[in-house]
């Protein structure tokens, strides 16, 4: 650590160490694996090594190039369930737009919700330091009534779930998925 | 494809047409995906890349180095269950070494198991053209009894499903996933 940059990380506040939303995300996923939690890892960053060199000892990419990915960037399991999600951080105050999320990405959530998972998006706007948890069928939903890709903030406010900042975890999501899973059950029941 | 190659293609008949175990897996998980019948992906190779070269239009990568997975190649839904798996080839005519999986990735597949997923091995013997999905639970058995690393082939042919190459799916191992869940609410009937 720098001179001087733990005062800049206390400064910052509790809820904003100055760690990035995968950081916290990724301490999170380390403390539920510790505690037996849940089981979520981050995908890999997809890279075409377009060049190796093998040495007798190991293999060095000389030349490589960054990918697309196909899909969200963390999956695992909670309660026997799969959990399907990607992050996204927002400069603004008012709104998240769409055009963040590859259309394949929304596509992809959508048809985990499909097949009985659990997907979402983690929606952090920087500003407000504000977390939340948008599942996949309020997305569809926004998607399917409105024609602007920008979703007000009011909309997430009343149909996603606002993750708690905590000291441990970091980011508290899976009690976001517990509040999910009660309310689909919940409707479930009404269906019944 | 290079001249010639497509005899070498045909030569080497139905089950092996000179594809390796991922290329089946991959080309079955496309399969299963444009069916909506599972969606499952293969994780990317974990790169570090130590030296990217950043210019106007894109991003290269002069340095990088192949990383240890942290978990399975493999990993997604199919039913609603949450699916987590590695592909592993073999020469051996009479056995499978456990010593071709990573101690971590045992204990990940036994992890998922206990959390309520569905966690195997996909072993292929080369030369025998058989392939088996050997179920986390089975491998655990296995560990606990004997002291030796070497699962033997009948043990495998015994506690694990055999997999049908087809010409689509290539290798319809989701097959073998039914069977399997049909055995596991078998016994979970018995056990009420």
């Amino acid at each position: 650590m720098k001179r001087g940059s733990l005062n800049n990380y206390f400064s910052k506040g509790y809820a904003n160490r100055g760690m990035s939303l995968e950081g916290d995300i990724n301490i999170s996923n380390k403390y539920y694996l510790d505690k037996d939690i849940a089981i979520i890892y981050k995908k890999p960053t997809p890279i075409k090594a377009t060049k190796i060199v093998y040495t007798k000892t190991s293999s060095v990419i000389t030349e490589g190039f960054f990918e697309m990915p196909s899909t969200t960037d963390y999956n695992g399991i909670y309660k026997g369930r799969y959990i399907d999600f990607d992050a996204k951080e927002t400069n603004s105050k008012t709104s998240f737009s769409l055009n963040n999320v590859h259309s394949h990405q929304l596509k992809h959530i959508d048809n985990v919700y499909n097949h009985g998972g659990i997907s979402f998006l983690i929606i952090r706007f920087n500003l407000l330091n504000k977390t939340y948890l948008l599942p996949s069928n309020k997305i569809e939903l926004f998607i399917k009534n409105e024609k602007r890709r920008s979703i007000p903030i009011n909309f997430i406010e009343n149909n996603g779930i606002m993750i708690n900042g905590k000291y441990n975890p970091r980011l508290d999501y899976i009690e976001a998925i517990d509040k999910y899973i009660l309310e689909e059950s919940n409707y479930d029941a009404k269906k019944k």
